[in-house]
């Protein structure tokens, strides 16, 4: 398979860690966000939202958004699973998830950011914007997680939460969100960074690496 | 079953149009998002997020997030189908979906403008901004469907994919929009507008419609 990503992107983050932990060998094909490779024609047709990550499959499949790809994953390659199997137990674990891929990436990502500062909002505002984005979904999600005993947000096993989690505890920080707040959060991370399949995935193990 | 939600919620009209296709016979219980209902300490209890919609189950579970309670609705009452059965086309029915839910929505719903305003930003500005985040998002659901046949987004019924399609549509028309850009959407919305399930689930039939 081939994962166009960046190495930054949170969502491409997110599907990394979904390939390490089924096993999966991908080949990884960076665009720069930030020189706007995602916006060259040749992506456009196969990602028109001009986005990352997009997965193509050994059979041509090509497949956009970050959790759609990783429902796909988990529904063609079952194992390990990153859902449980009680519908109640799925739901939480989606909300959680969606709690942070849509209610709080997309309002921080480079899209974003980059309309504020057209629209004349000074660079310390719009990390405030940025921070602001990560406080109101980390909290949520701290609440979401407070009765689960653990050590990953949903259980002794990773499931779809974490990944979301991890790559959003890593903007977070990179937008000065003291952390320490989201003592249940840590708790999880501090378990998906003991697996070779979070560690592997981090940003600064990419080889578009800056 | 409860819904918690507000007539012009899209996230809630989502839902709203599952459970009529469904045939799921529920109460409504609107909490006033410009007045603020959303963040009083009963409802943030429930759901963190201080969002719409919530959806209370006949057996106390309570499920947030639009598209988690839209897929355990799917899982536990399966009859008719929101997604199709095969993994593909479920996959690109969720990222159409998502395209909306996650990189569209959120980026013009209440929240967001209210913190632009908080900036400073004018109220032009404002709007402007609505209005490029649902051009943005249905311009690239316009590309992602384009060579379905329909009528429906994805087939001959609907799917997830109509489900965010009919409200999103709505809130791009409200913020000025001029949606004859996207002739594929409309198809799947005149298609829709010809079902009772959507058509009882607009904003202008709720209790608390203004």
């Amino acid at each position: 398979m081939k994962l166009h990503g960046y190495f930054r992107s949170a969502a491409a983050y997110r599907v990394r860690i979904a390939l390490n932990l089924k096993g999966l060998p991908t080949d990884h094909l960076p665009h720069h966000l930030r020189k706007g490779e995602q916006c060259a024609p040749a992506y456009l047709a196969i990602n028109p939202q001009g986005l990352v990550p997009t997965l193509e499959g050994d059979d041509g499949a090509v497949l956009t958004q970050s959790l759609a790809i990783i429902e796909w994953l988990d529904e063609t390659h079952p194992d390990p699973p990153l859902l449980p199997k009680d519908p109640l137990r799925r739901a939480k674990v989606r909300a959680f998830a969606m709690a942070l891929a849509c209610d709080t990436h997309p309002v921080q990502n480079l899209r974003v950011l980059t309309r504020l500062r057209q629209l004349g909002v000074g660079e310390d505002k719009v990390t405030e914007w940025a921070a602001w984005a990560n406080r109101e979904g980390l909290s949520a999600c701290e609440e979401l997680v407070a009765h689960e005993a653990g050590p990953f947000c949903f259980g002794d096993k990773p499931s779809l939460a974490d990944l979301c989690l991890v790559p959003q505890l890593g903007n977070a920080r990179r937008f000065g969100v003291d952390v320490s707040a989201y003592p249940r959060l840590l708790k999880a991370e501090t378990a998906a960074r003991e697996m070779k399949a979070f560690l592997d995935a981090a940003p600064d193990r990419q080889p578009d690496a800056e």
